[in-house]
């Protein structure tokens, strides 16, 4: 949403306008491929850009209305030796409906399984193949609102630097490790290294959340693995898995969407490791 | 998706073709103010037209090779003594990247506050000015798995007949009764009337849903009163609720989304209602 313009006239902010060169690295960004090649994303809107400005970021490209609402961006960004330049529009560097006038262009900040999972992880996610990127940004914010220790992406998922999927996170995927590219049985094998349990959400599952909350079984270490949102788990990836666990579901509706089945698994088990 | 088509030609299935007529008036169903003044609205996919077939359908409308794939809902159709009429395509007639084919004209099938709660309710969620499509069908999705015995949308609310709502509901709007155009005011009220405790879920509450579950005050009938997506709920609002309930957050995301927050609240509170 636009916000008010102050009312009196804002000074010249001096700063440069982006070059064609800016623009056309950015812009290609855009792409996976470009991506992956360069180990850069595109992060939009003011909220986003403070949290990447926590990081490497190489530029800032902004519209001058942006510049003049989100005057603290700019300052921090010169105090950290980024470059901000204006650009008169966001057009191909921006997918949001409102991208608030500011995108950057920030390094990725995926690590590898042992760093992700060096100190003593208590809650991990596992995407297996998760393809939405809504839905991917959203299990990265529910893993960072309930206190995960790391979120993996196993081959053949989503990119989580996709603009949707960055959009998704509101700011988290700036917040907690997260590796991209293993395969499930790294992932399911590294977290067994660690001394965690791992449980895969499924519909059809053996045993319910519920059962296992009161069990105390929630309280140990524990990986949640997360199917695709349309084929769930298949019975091999399944199998990886220490306990195939079901949301309990007293209605009549078939399933839940991945997000939120997401959100009721790590909320009860960060609230059953907290007690 | 497409699924494969049938090795073997297809018997020819000696449907009418849809009539300008019908086309017509289907389309209309797309505006607010046709399916408010006509008490119908548009359902698209195998799944939701499936559902639909339960309670009153005007027409269903198919593609040829839909018509093969889902023979069944042709023949409920018929059992129903509902009309099925051809299409070449679906054009202003489903939203769906992936409408699959089909789509019905349903009847509305929202009821009155004192219907929707007439019997012994435990469990209800009144969405109060939620505007975003598909928050508020996957809202009414989680409302339904978890057993929830109606759901409330406030004036000013999306309308739930909007093809993205119907779509995220997944087949739930048809599960549980829904109440529309109410005001706050009246929903509270009429929840208290029955005994419920109406808790609002907010970033900045009073008490935190693990301490809420842990004193055992779940167990209690409860009404869920959810704000709007971007600005929450506004003091006046919350203050209609009799305690105002964090969903407690042990890591660094700012807030949760509306649907997981829903989601997060229904499942703890069913899980200890059902204890």
């Amino acid at each position: 949403m636009t916000g008010p313009r102050p009312a009196t006239a804002s000074e010249p902010i001096g700063l440069p306008t982006a070059t064609a060169g800016q623009l056309r690295s950015a812009r290609r960004l855009s792409r996976r491929k470009e991506r992956q090649a360069t180990g850069r994303f595109l992060v939009e809107g003011p909220q986003a850009v403070r949290e990447a400005l926590h990081g490497p970021v190489d530029l800032v490209l902004i519209m001058d209305e942006a510049a003049e609402r989100h005057a603290d961006l700019v300052t921090t960004a010169h105090e950290r030796e980024v470059p901000v330049a204006l650009v008169t529009d966001l057009d191909g560097l921006a997918e949001a409906v409102t991208p608030q006038g500011v995108v950057a262009v920030a390094h990725t900040v995926d690590v590898d399984l042992g760093a992700a999972l060096a100190k003593d992880p208590q809650l991990v996610v596992i995407c297996a193949q998760v393809r939405d990127p809504g839905n991917a940004g959203t299990v990265i914010r529910c893993a960072d609102a309930f206190g995960a220790d790391a979120v993996i992406m196993t081959e053949g998922s989503v990119d989580p630097y996709n603009a949707k999927t960055v959009r998704a996170t509101v700011g988290s995927v700036f917040h907690l490790p997260l590796v991209t590219g293993v395969s499930l049985a790294e992932a399911v094998r590294a977290c067994h290294d660690r001394g965690m349990r791992v449980l895969a959400a499924d519909g059809a599952g053996d045993v319910d959340l519920d059962q296992l909350q009161r069990s105390g079984e929630l309280e140990r270490p524990i990986a949640w693995l997360m199917g695709n949102e349309a084929w769930g788990l298949p019975e091999a990836d399944a199998a990886l898995a220490d306990q195939v666990v079901t949301v309990p579901m007293w209605g009549s509706a078939e399933s839940l969407n991945l997000s939120t089945a997401a959100a009721v698994c790590l909320y009860t088990t960060a609230a059953a490791q907290r007690r």
